[in-house]
């Protein structure tokens, strides 16, 4: 292999010049990770394209050489998506990061695949547009990696996730072939679905270069309120209350007592009162009369005083109350650098009887967790910490952990990730979700993307 | 072949019983077309599966013997996708005709691909949710044929078309492995995005057996509206200043003077007042007052004096506003049994560019041609009559008037079809809007399926 990298190397230079052709050893070190606790691979090269045309040219050599190639947006995913688990060269996307595009009449945004979705997203506002999905990472991630992984998000609830907004795709086949498919179109019936196949690919099928995308008009008003639980169960069982009464909130959070403690441990102080969990709502539309009724049904629904409800009176206290939830994760990570980062899918009106089967089952094991997430789309964040256990013992017992939370979400007709991918670290596990005929057709559409199977190896199968 | 379908014929027979294994040529004739003006093809014999088991059983048995199989919902195409082209088995869903579970926690509905579209949106309308795509034929298309077609309708504008409310599918591929992808789950990134690919894949990959689809709650309130305009012109404007108001109405539909006198004239009365065009609108949401304030809003945008707006004041009177634009193609048929059925698309904001160029190229050739259609997502409805033109002569200048239609939309970045599909009747035309390698790419999804190549042949390529 490493012949056939120092080979490319040079021809990869004449395509992009010398500067976008990397080997030095400290930056090929950052590009080896991404966000994935415990996962680290070993990128040989890296390139920073800026055209369809140069990732065209890339991938070709590659392709010719028989070289692995990696696709890499901002390399926030917490699967192992990114990693070069296999070497090879990793192909940044992180030059190509324009917004080409707001188009005002039709409601459409043409992005390069390197913007960052939040961005995007105040790019948009200032036109009074909204592009819904706002995975936690939002400050960081790159709107191409949220197609490649089919990103969600709080507000997943009411307006769904990625795809649902992704109307065109200009991609480079492993093969080098520059397509595209869709365009400032919203609906479209000429020929299979690509859009639908590519989005949530994992960056195994090609690389995305352009992205069309149909946008929403900002909604006029809308309210977010933070509302205190005794307990998870109480909090969650509340949920459950409000969906069944089809209130339809933009987005409906639940984090557990331990969640916000770990925040307010680790990060500055947050406008949480102490509760033994929360739900975090957010509700929009075009009303703000019809809006104040609806937050005064879903209280009385979930069984909360209307006048105990903490409502976020600016922008700025707006921002606190969410600032608190996105930055779990990071809390988690200055208590236990190592832990598990699980986000699978049950049925909504199941979450209650998911949580309580998983606390259970995590109890007897005596380890700790976390747990917070979308509470209205049945998509379980779900944090293992390490904590002190010695490495040894925590590698041992991981997989059957996994397998443990897999199985009971399974059981309830959910799967293994709602919105984190497989990636690298979960592979193993897609026996658990998909039967091996299944997983043969899975990999025979990455055939007919990828015969040579260059493009991001060691993922999903 | 022959021999292959009578050998095949028996082996049926003992799957299914004699009765649901057909092959009286009458019933043949009848299952040998669908609604697509002027394509037929030669059904051989027609099966009635109950089960995905024996779905299973019966493409287990054509793959064997390397007979072919054309999956048939309620036959409603305009395409040819459910028409047996090249001879072989029809096997038809119509026995798969039940709602399996509307689950009011989930707020998702499990159903057999048989069961008839408007049947289901009634079963849960008395329930208070909605399912959204609203196809013309809602009365008699399958839900089945829907998601093969990815069916969209005039809703599609604000709530999207089949593939968006598509959580779950059971499917039988072309080999007789019965899979399934999702569930009763809103968010799914385990392996790739099968329904994706499956959507709209027009019967050519797999045969759908049951379909989990997510719905919303009822809109408490809608207004229901019809516009007159002196032009199609000036109507397809007032569209295009609605939308750049950044109001979103559920449907907006155009309609020009032609359309409606021929339902006039073919149907019963209707209640269109006699004017030039017409849009006919949908507002929907949780405030009567702020929807009146929005058609207010529209028609000052439209440059329409509201008192002059007819708005439906009872459910029968909206019903017939609605059943006079969606009897147009029966009108049409009435008319002019042999026509061309096109549905282009293009960016919103050049529907009246669109509009003006075709009537243009149509007009030279001395052609008669209806348009209509959803004005608010560019997916332009245009049926060209061959009235009393010699047979000869419309068939030798139908490849020249579809490729001028097809590259007038595909000029403006549209596309050839929005969602009527490919089927038999346009393939010839698909690399006017892919290229050879992105129809290569399809060909080998198609292969990734059906190997050998059995299911829905002659369709798309």
């Amino acid at each position: 292999m490493k012949n056939a990298i120092e080979k490319i190397a040079g021809e990869l230079r004449k395509i992009l010049g010398p500067d976008r052709v990397i080997s030095d050893p400290d930056i090929l070190g950052a590009y080896s990770a991404d966000e994935t606790p415990d996962c680290t691979g070993k990128a040989e090269l890296i390139v920073r394209p800026e055209s369809p045309k140069e990732v065209s040219s890339v991938m070709k050599a590659c392709h010719e050489a028989g070289v692995k190639v990696v696709p890499r947006g901002a390399g926030t995913g917490v699967t192992g998506g990114a990693v070069p688990v296999e070497g090879g060269v990793v192909l940044s996307l992180e030059r190509m990061n324009r917004i080409l595009e707001i188009d005002l009449e039709n409601m459409i945004a043409v992005v390069e695949p390197g913007v960052i979705t939040g961005r995007l997203q105040e790019a948009l506002r200032a036109e009074g547009l909204l592009y819904p999905p706002d995975p936690a990472s939002l400050d960081s991630c790159s709107i191409g990696g949220n197609v490649a992984e089919n990103a969600g998000g709080p507000r997943a609830v009411k307006y769904g996730t990625t795809k649902d907004y992704v109307i065109g795709l200009e991609f480079v086949t492993p093969e080098g072939e520059i397509m595209t498919a869709g365009g400032k179109i919203v609906k479209n019936a000429s020929g299979y679905n690509l859009i639908g196949i590519l989005a949530g690919s994992e960056g195994t099928l090609a690389v995305i270069t352009k992205i069309w995308l149909r946008l929403l008009p900002l909604p006029l008003h809308s309210i977010d309120a933070l509302m205190a639980f005794s307990s998870i169960e109480e909090a969650i069982d509340a949920v459950r209350s409000i969906l069944v009464k089809r209130i339809v909130p933009a987005a409906i959070e639940f984090m557990e007592k331990d969640a916000i403690d770990l925040v307010a441990r680790h990060g500055r102080g947050i406008p949480y009162p102490d509760a033994g969990a929360h739900l975090l709502v957010q509700l929009d539309g075009s009303s703000p009369d019809f809006l104040h009724d609806e937050l005064e049904k879903l209280s009385k629904a979930a069984g909360i005083d209307p006048d105990s409800v903490l409502v976020a009176e600016s922008d700025i206290q707006r921002e606190r109350l969410w600032k608190a939830r996105r930055s779990i994760r990071e809390a988690i990570r200055a208590e236990s650098p190592v832990f598990l980062a699980e986000d699978c899918v049950v049925p909504c009106a199941l979450i209650p009887q998911y949580l309580r089967s998983v606390k259970t089952f995590l109890g007897e094991k005596k380890l700790r967790s976390i747990m917070f997430g979308h509470a209205g789309d049945g998509n379980v964040h779900m944090d293992v910490l390490k904590g002190d256990m010695d490495c040894g013992v925590w590698k041992g017992i991981l997989p059957e952990i996994k397998k443990g939370i897999y199985r009971l979400a399974i059981g309830l007709g959910g799967t293994i990730t709602g919105e984190h991918g497989i990636g690298h670290i979960r592979k193993d596990y897609l026996p658990l979700a998909m039967s091996d005929r299944e997983i043969e057709l899975l990999r025979r559409i990455k055939n007919a993307f990828d015969p040579r199977g260059i493009l991001n190896p060691g993922k999903i199968f």
